[in-house]
């Protein structure tokens, strides 16, 4: 017992030890940890009111703010499990979530194309967010759900006069006031949090997260990130997605702020970072160049943003951060089922492999089909065992058990130790082009091409090939001149040969979803077959 | 299972992910993480072959050294609990813990004076350590250690010629090559680590830790201690306590090094600084000094060390470290049975309270004696909840059932919330003046004594009082002109009246117990009476 610790009473402990400090910024509102406390206890004594008990699904319908932290807190306090659903998703798709999920209580973002059912349904009228407690039956859930956001969610938001999430103190409903801060600690291996992903037969799973897996990866977080008291993070990417949540978490660990703000937008990420000193966002490649072009007669100060280096005007305008996650290059190997991050580029200075080392609160193991680990040097499954791994998909006994057989969780990627230690990410165990008897993986071979200085962006597919089964395709975009001689030349002298492409093709961009590339697209366009693997 | 993570799973990762670090320094003995696995497999075969199954003790009577490191890795993997004992301890003190802890298997520090009772006694001779199969009973235990290590073990240890352990690989003895890695994860939740402190009624008490606290607490360090891959530690504090165990237990979780040394020396403390280029010591206030002084000439480079400031001579030779930890004061509040620290210091810069703020993985309430939370401002226990907790003493049911009431360890330490948030460490809950019907603690008066230009040193005692009950005695050691009414009115001036000084005695130098003033002997010889309470 005295071992426990939740999200929760990671919020508990904030509220005592950091009354002054503001934990959440969403548009007008504002709340130090004591309101945040607060306002979770009677939230979470209204889900209590609703019927939500332990193991009991919460899910939220609507963008980036902060009744999303809030609800997930106020799960954590009952025992409840929080689901922020993907909201770009078509009105089938929440369709599945809310059949699969059968969830106890739905909130969703107020809009006027999202009007309640009954009058009933409203749970935290005037709040800035309203809850809708469902009848029950799973078909009521999905009905209710596709038609409380109608077609895309992001359309109906931005019909919304008035902007962001109000906020605000919560005022009326029917709150309370159970023993929202239980007496006794509450139990921390409990799922608190599931995130839709691993669509891996077409229809997604939700993985679990207990608030002892989120807590340990969160200070994995802290470790590599140096993150420290006053730490701003900007939640300017979906929450729906780890890479966003693990450091919205890792900011609540440390008693730090977070901002929220609906989605991304250059010219707002560039006023938040001025207004609230922020001191990391969600930011990547092109997203840095919108904020970089944003901001370029330097209306704006971002030197509170202590961050990766990317371009000389970037980093003339931020502060280039030293700490291992942004020392070279970020990020590390990960996926939504080991909390986040299983590796990282910052616990390995000029590593061999790709991916970096693991987390100090991780095992790694590239283990073959039957289950016994691979030599140094050779390609087998990552596996992982440790603190911040989740708890299973929801309602998936059979798809768990494959994935933790041996004790081991099954990433369904492929990767390899190098001689220093360090992994190299492969690619997906599934997406693997066999040509001759040769396995090749497309990310391998991208990343080659990708070295070629005339080359922007690129893309590898199997297409059939009478003699190999499998040939080799290239798709690249240019960004100056070589022909497809050049890049598969390119290419042979860097990886054995049967790796090599056997066909280019020029386009002009990579399908992505996401961001990766959308491989079923480029099966579709260039001949592929037989891919991602027969 | 798969979040499993047991100090034995840390070194297994460890070998894999960093094959060419340097591990374990000492002495001769370098052994990179694969050669210290390989090692402790060995060891955790021999410990094995001697019947030391899960629960079981192993004790190791002896200073610094790997052997330490090791034995408690093979005691993680075989699920036994192994204890580094205090070998400053009378013969006398070290049959009590041997009486008390019932080791399967007594490993001792080979010495001259320190021959086995048998030659079935010695399990891994020639490794420079050798261990002792017991008979069995506790009486034989007892004269075991007894025998083993007559008199002062240091002084033993002064007359093996050689110096420092010899070390190098394993060879010979009865290697049985069991699972030592065994194929189930162990379970991190049981006790891995027996640490002797904490005597309450005279007789000290094994705090139990788990790899699970373990690993926490270590987590915890490297976010406050910003420790990254190429940390290297100086284990010169003693490895019975927890002051250095914890930071040799966070080098091993970021896979950095650790260097031995028996005890602390300033000459070899410098010469292992320059040859292993150390980035952190166990060091404080007059050791730092004598580094300094051994250094004066600038023989050795120690700029390798990232440490507090603390001289103009220190700082000039060293590098000033701007991680939290070191930041501006080091510390914080401990205790063996968190882990090490409970609050950081670094965790509140500009903190009002003198103990900081706690380590992320913890809750901390100041409680009374009813078990409710007392409000910021006002004195309370100190109570904890978190990851880095231990699992309760070793054999002490009632004890545990005291310390754990209502859910939360008692530290048996009062402290108090400012209104920042931060802690203020007061002192022991049982030394307590009790003046009139008001509590003085003796650590705050001590504190601002301190304060004082004139005053060095300084520790405060009750003595008995016909109208008070009991005074406020200070024992005061001065470097400059003061008088007795200088030193009472700057306490005067700076703390409620009550709490100021009625009597001052002034000394050459204050006895201590290791850190702490040694209250029985101050009592004894300035007039105590009715402390550390009745």
């Amino acid at each position: 017992m005295i071992h426990r610790l939740t999200l929760s009473d990671v919020l508990a402990e904030h509220a005592r030890s950091r009354p002054r400090v503001t934990a959440v910024v969403d548009g007008e509102v504002r709340l130090t940890y004591p309101e945040l406390d607060e306002r979770v206890t009677r939230l979470a004594d209204a889900l209590a009111a609703r019927g939500v008990t332990a193991g009991d699904r919460v899910l939220w319908l609507g963008r980036n703010g902060h009744p999303v932290l809030e609800l997930l807190l106020a799960s954590s306090r009952l025992g409840a499990i929080f689901c922020p659903a993907n909201w770009r998703q078509s009105t089938d798709e929440l369709s599945f979530v809310v059949d699969d999920l059968t969830p106890k209580v739905v909130v969703w973002e107020r809009s006027e194309a999202a009007a309640p059912l009954s009058d009933d349904g409203w749970i935290l009228a005037g709040d800035g967010y309203e809850a809708f407690l469902s009848s029950g039956s799973p078909a009521a859930h999905r009905d209710d759900a596709a038609d409380a956001l109608p077609g895309d969610p992001a359309g109906a938001r931005a019909e919304v006069p008035g902007g962001p999430l109000t906020g605000g103190p919560l005022t009326g409903g029917p709150l309370t006031g159970g023993p929202a801060h239980p007496a006794e600690p509450g139990d921390d291996t409990l799922p608190v949090l599931a995130l839709y992903t691993a669509a891996f037969d077409g229809r997604p799973n939700a993985a679990l997260l207990s608030s002892a897996a989120l807590v340990a990866h969160s200070t994995a977080l802290l470790v590599v990130r140096q993150m420290e008291d006053g730490f701003t993070f900007l939640n300017n990417g979906p929450l729906f997605h780890v890479g966003t949540m693990m450091f919205c978490l890792a900011t609540l660990q440390i008693g730090g702020t977070n901002v929220f703000t609906p989605a991304f937008d250059a010219e707002e990420v560039c006023r938040l970072i001025d207004a609230e000193k922020v001191t990391q966002a969600f930011l990547f490649g092109q997203m840095i160049d919108a904020v970089t072009d944003a901001n370029k007669d330097g209306k704006y100060d971002l030197t509170s943003l202590r961050f990766v280096s990317h371009s000389a005007e970037w980093d003339a305008m931020t502060t280039v951060d030293d700490s291992p996650w942004c020392r070279s290059k970020m990020g590390g190997y990960g996926q939504t089922e080991v909390g986040g991050m299983l590796t990282f580029l910052g616990l390995a200075p000029g590593a061999a492999g790709f991916a970096g080392r693991p987390s100090p609160l991780v095992q790694v193991r590239l283990l073959s089909a039957d289950g016994s680990e691979v030599p140094s040097g050779e390609v087998g499954e990552i596996c992982a065992r440790g603190k911040s791994l989740f708890s299973g998909y929801f309602n998936r006994p059979e798809l768990n058990a494959e994935k933790t057989r041996g004790g081991w969780h099954h990433t369904g990627d492929l990767g390899r130790r190098e001689p220093d230690g360090t992994i190299t990410f492969i690619g997906p165990r599934l997406r693997m082009i066999k040509s001759g008897n040769e396995n090749v993986y497309p990310a391998e071979v991208e990343r080659v091409l990708k070295t070629h200085p005339a080359v922007a962006d690129a893309a590898v597919i199997g297409v059939p090939d009478d003699r190999w089964h499998q040939a080799v395709k290239a798709v690249v975009v240019l960004k100056g001149e070589a022909t497809a001689e050049d890049v598969v030349e390119h290419v042979r002298t860097r990886l054995a040969s049967y790796k090599k492409p056997r066909h280019v093709d020029f386009v002009e961009a990579i399908p992505r979803k996401g961001f990766a590339p959308d491989y079923d697209a480029l099966d579709a366009a260039h001949g592929g077959g037989g891919y991602p693997g027969s």
